[in-house]
């Protein structure tokens, strides 16, 4: 990346997307140009591919505790989390039209629980607490005998509360609900293990755990008989067609093992780093934390800054180096508030708010250092000044534009 | 690849796919460890991302004559054909529920519109002449007020005839269907020009140009407003939602660009190689040309072997060295015989047949050599005796269990 003051920019939006590590690239490489079979050939270049791809089932599946023919290859933790919402309604078509889900959820599932009530689900969607914590409790309240599926996220991608999913996944299972989690933000950070948390499917990505993009799986339990989104060649035992993404299985493979292997020390790490960097943050005037103080991703941390926009401050810190995010990417210039935000009670990031304020997530890998912590707090003042003033100018101008 | 009596194998199975070319590999490595950003972030790697994806969309729609909003990236060939099929019949809901389609389309279109089928849609799968060509006057005849969609590939995987898709494109038009073309096989093969063919949709699949798997198009043009299949955070203009597979874009735009620029020498290349394999293989007894003998792609080679069943014949020319295929890769070890072959009137695919025969392709790339295709020819009749005799064996036990 361009260097800012001969400085290397420091990348702190992991919980966007990650760099992909060189263990794993060095594993993808060779199934680009030698190995560049089709793992549906029956030749020798088809078997060495199609043998790739059973590994890296295998690695997946031990990483999250499943067995290596509960994983699914999809392009990503989106189409993962569509396909576990649709799937679910196709399998379950006799028993209701009730999906449980929550206010906090990644858009992957929001979304498509928005579209499902469109074709005439009812979905209810639980309210978060201030911590952006949903309880057990909630979830068995909501569960009735038409309840096909609770999907809860493992972990926010906005604010890296982690929620008790185990606890929800058996309160669910009082009507026999499905219960799938979006754990896209929460594999390759914090133990993972589908039969602890007792869930039927899970939904992970490998870009966000240092794999590449384009590459993600859902696990679907051996008790549940995925309805297939995507038909063709029969690939994933007819479950979801298309040439198999090889390096994409293999690189995600690659980096969910090291991940996993690492997990231990690289959390002690990140917890310390984000630590530091909240003490430190936090001390700064109209800084407050979101999402819970403790029960949250190593590497997370993420703040509310008052009398600022979210994308001015973003792009202040930009200029200074500094890669953070406000909110998640995926709503990244949609100038749409924070919907999780504004549901955990953040009512000031709504339009019509005179108050402004923006939510700030910075968020680590094990490639952060110390050092880079001490660089963005001693840098985040600067940042607030320059997005305040940008702020003060667009609000006077956005006044003007809401008289019309 | 393991070499065979220190000989490297001879890669002919390009139609399954292909190998990365290392030229679309350079454009791809510094977005795996270096501008690694999501192309949704606002910062600077965010940025870098988004302009390296969208200079591969504009790319990609200047090798196909599209303008750069009409291509929308998918995980594949197959995700824009189940795309374009499942669009047409939510855009077209009012219109009707007729599809035109053909016996001869890959697995993709086929089986979606069976499925398709299931869900209420009455489909028309016209049926090909014996060179695997469906003519204008099919589609013209099939058409009705309540045609939705009229989707027919523009090149077969299986025998590479290519199919006269502007005059199917202008003869669908008449009571104002869509027309869909998977282009799989022809895109970075043959020159195909979207506005010349008049088609409203088309798919296409980098790993079958020398970019890499997991990443295809939809174009689709602006008249057609498509339907979302994936939903989430909204990229793609909304229709495609999950994080742009970066190096996937920069990968397929690489090879794509290379391959458009090089076209017509290795299309020349290619069809010398071609002409003289099918020459010398047509003098072998029991060796027959499928497919069109003129109207075919440039690489792509397919017969017909008396006397033997597929899987052997591509396992003893594997263990001879040669990779080809017997049908569609998607089809390999399924044991069914070639739906596409079945319907040109090779009736003696069908099981109960009790004569024995298999197709063969061997498809092309610009890495072959003419001394490849001698090798070839010289090992061929060797891997056919092999195949005869395990036939027999196979065929003598195939027998004992049909008698039970």
């Amino acid at each position: 990346m361009a260097e800012v003051d001969g400085i290397k920019p420091i990348y702190a939006d992991n919980a966007a997307t990650t760099a992909l590590s060189e263990y794993a690239l060095s594993k993808m490489l060779p199934y680009f140009t030698e190995q560049y079979g089709n793992p549906s050939s029956i030749h020798t270049f088809g078997i060495a591919a199609k043998n790739a791809v059973e590994n890296a089932r295998r690695t997946v599946a031990q990483a999250i505790g499943a067995r290596v023919n509960e994983i699914y290859f999809t392009s990503g933790g989106t189409e993962a989390d569509n396909w576990a919402l649709f799937a679910a309604c196709r399998l379950k078509k006799k028993q209701g039209k009730h999906i449980v889900t929550t206010q906090i959820e990644h858009s992957a599932v929001y979304r498509t629980a928005l579209e499902l009530e469109k074709q005439g689900y009812e979905i209810t969607f639980l309210i978060p607490d201030t911590y952006g914590l949903i309880t057990p409790e909630q979830i068995a309240d909501a569960v009735r005998p038409d309840t096909i599926l609770v999907s809860v996220m493992l972990a926010s991608n906005e604010v890296g509360t982690v929620l008790p999913i185990a606890d929800m996944a058996a309160a669910a299972k009082r009507y026999g609900a499905l219960f799938h989690t979006d754990a896209v933000q929460a594999v390759g950070h914090i133990p993972v293990d589908v039969r602890g948390l007792g869930v039927d499917m899970l939904s992970l990505s490998a870009h966000k755990f240092h794999g590449p993009k384009g590459a993600g799986a859902l696990y679907a339990s051996i008790r549940v008989p995925l309805a297939p989104m995507i038909f063709g060649g029969g690939q994933e035992k007819g479950r979801r067609s298309g040439t198999a993404n090889v390096t994409g299985a293999v690189g995600m493979a690659a980096a969910l093992e090291e991940s996993v292997n690492n997990l231990e020390r690289d959390a002690s790490h990140l917890t310390f780093m984000r630590d530091h960097l909240i003490a430190k943050l936090l001390t700064l005037p109209g800084v407050s934390l979101t999402g819970h103080p403790t029960q949250r991703l190593p590497g997370h941390a993420s703040f509310f800054v008052s009398g600022v926009e979210g994308e001015p401050l973003v792009r202040a810190l930009s200029d200074l180096g500094i890669c953070v995010s406000s909110g998640s990417a995926c709503s990244a210039g949609s100038g749409e508030p924070s919907r999780v935000l504004v549901a955990m009670g953040y009512e000031m990031l709504r339009r019509e708010s005179k108050e402004r304020a923006a939510p700030v997530r910075i968020s680590l890998s094990r490639y952060n250092t110390l050092e880079e912590m001490d660089r963005i707090v001693s840098l985040f003042p600067q940042a607030i000044e320059i997005a305040r003033e940008k702020t003060a100018a667009l609000f006077s101008f956005d006044d003007t534009v809401f008289d019309e």
